[in-house]
């Protein structure tokens, strides 16, 4: 289990592949990231010709009692309020995936306030299970956990033959659990990982912190002392939409499946699926850095280099949802170029 | 000539784009670039509601004799070799285009080499016309310059009903060009310009800047004082793609014609244009920082913030038609997201 896996790149599948793009018709290396996406998608499908298409959304939507002390710019019914807009195709990601013909599902983990249901939303029955305000208690029973988490593979395991994962999140209040689930895995303070959400400023960004730092205070002394064990953080600071996120990309890596991680909360969620199982590093591949001020954290503590860096801060995979053409094109000029030998084409000079 | 234009977002169309954007489903600014962009794009095309669709990508090819020096790491050759590539559409642009169905077309102004002629490859008269090597005399007569910008503009004449522009080139020895034609409207010595191009290294880097160094001597020297008049520069040391490209940019403003700028020699090309015409930077849109060195410097010099920045620098348009899917998920977003309104969700909580 905690043996790392060995990085896409180096795999028979990576290495035939970076052999490709050292003979198609460009400089060597001109395409820089691009190279690298399709090297590294070649060794995760483990294909020398990987493919973006198919690709699948999955948002995962819960609400947080911790909701309650104020901690988002809008009030808790908007979770509710928002799974219509998804059925209804006006939420941001609804969009950017109708324009790319990527099918998007919503999995209801624990919205709070009632919805109309319809295709796009499926509630799962751990949306009726206990939880708790995660400042004063536990967020969530272990059981909760465990039957979030199977939510998430569930998921996964529902694809039909989709070749690239998008993942995503929505939930009034749940950044602010997921900056205490980052702050507790790496063992940082509040103020490092707490960021303005959906645009808390001033006094209650102050607040927003210190509502982080008591529910820190509150896990550490409940532990005696500190604990990095990613289940029983997820358990006392998480929430169900960060915890079917971690059990999704727990699943990912046994199917060879790419996963576009979104922004701040999804990676969270990675954060945490990695100290669980380090192998899952292996499949992830992170579309942007946030301008969620605790997601540049993340991605330096997962070593990984964003494709975008655009201001998003916006969640539901909309940051995964527009770096999803730059795997395509990658895969695209992989496969389709002509190699130097087929077009005829005239290498280096000899210097 | 001189008056610069009202920028795109101060226009009145601009203006309700923006206005729009605040009242869409999500936290005001939390989509940032890509609402930056909707709004920028609304301004140029002087719609509420902009659209990047359908875009058309031109590319503009030409040898340089100044390539004899050894300036680049492929044979003068390769640049008729490629036209038959991008005929048959193994070339990393036509994958691209192909991809997001973009229709392409590369005029030649003035491929030395011969190749089989092709639907998507279309020969200029300007190509027939009488060119120097930069580094020793004129690049060019004043009127194969005109030729060459009559070229652009008629490029832009023929497209049907394309909303965005995507520019690129094709030509070995053209970063030569681009670089001495930056250095000298910026008035800048070689070095801070000249990178490795298709990749030449060690003393053939030493040689390139040279070469460039002498070029810009040479034309310092014959105009009897530093000039930065871009149509003489442009003649002195560029080429006929680059004086086409400028040509092409020309004719964009007065048709409110969205321009996605590729790399270092586009932009090189831009540079000249606005020198020309300051109106021209209002239709501009940068989608990427190029690995080659001098670009950088160029966008500084121009303002602008390109949208990507992943270490491309192969040319031919590819780094414009891997953020070309950026513009449609703005423009897609901006005109398909709900309002709050119209979803019925609730604004930010009384704070």
């Amino acid at each position: 289990m905690t043996t790392p896996a060995i990085s896409p790149e180096d795999t028979p599948e990576g290495r035939l592949a970076a052999a490709r793009q050292a003979v198609l018709t460009k400089p060597p290396g001109s395409l820089g990231r691009l190279e690298e996406l399709a090297i590294r998608l070649a060794g995760i499908q483990g294909v020398e010709l990987p493919t973006a298409s198919p690709a699948a959304a999955v948002i995962f939507a819960s609400d947080h009692p911790v909701a309650r002390h104020g901690v988002s710019a809008y009030p808790a019914e908007v979770t509710g309020q928002m799974m219509e807009n998804f059925a209804a195709g006006g939420a941001a990601s609804t969009v950017m995936a109708r324009a790319q013909a990527v099918p998007l599902t919503v999995v209801d983990v624990g919205v709070a306030s009632p919805y109309t249901p319809s295709r796009t939303v499926r509630r799962h029955p751990v949306a009726e299970a206990p939880v708790g305000d995660l400042r004063e208690a536990r967020a969530m029973p272990r059981e909760t956990l465990e039957l979030a988490m199977a939510a998430g593979a569930d998921a996964v395991d529902d694809l039909d033959g989709a070749r690239v994962l998008v993942l995503g999140e929505m939930g009034i209040g749940n950044t602010t659990a997921a900056a205490a689930v980052a702050a507790a895995l790496l063992d940082s303070d509040a103020a490092a990982l707490v960021g303005p959400g959906t645009g808390v400023t001033g006094a209650a960004f102050e607040h927003k912190i210190e509502v982080v730092d008591e529910a820190l205070d509150h896990f550490r002394n409940a532990q005696g002392h500190a604990t990095r064990d990613a289940r029983t953080v997820l358990a006392a600071l998480g929430g169900r939409e960060l915890a079917a996120l971690a059990g999704a990309l727990l699943a990912a890596p046994k199917r060879r499946l790419p996963v576009l991680v979104d922004g701040f909360i999804v990676s969270a969620a990675a954060l945490a699926a990695v100290a669980i199982e380090p192998s899952v590093a292996q499949v992830l591949v992170f579309s942007h850095c946030s301008a969620e001020q605790g997601h540049r954290r993340i991605l330096d503590a997962l070593g990984a280099r964003p494709l975008l860096d655009l201001d998003l801060r916006l969640g539901e995979a909309t940051g995964a949802l527009t770096a999803l053409p730059l795997l395509d094109l990658a895969c695209r000029t992989h496969a389709e170029m002509a190699t130097f030998s087929e077009a005829g084409i005239a290498g280096p000079a000899e210097s």
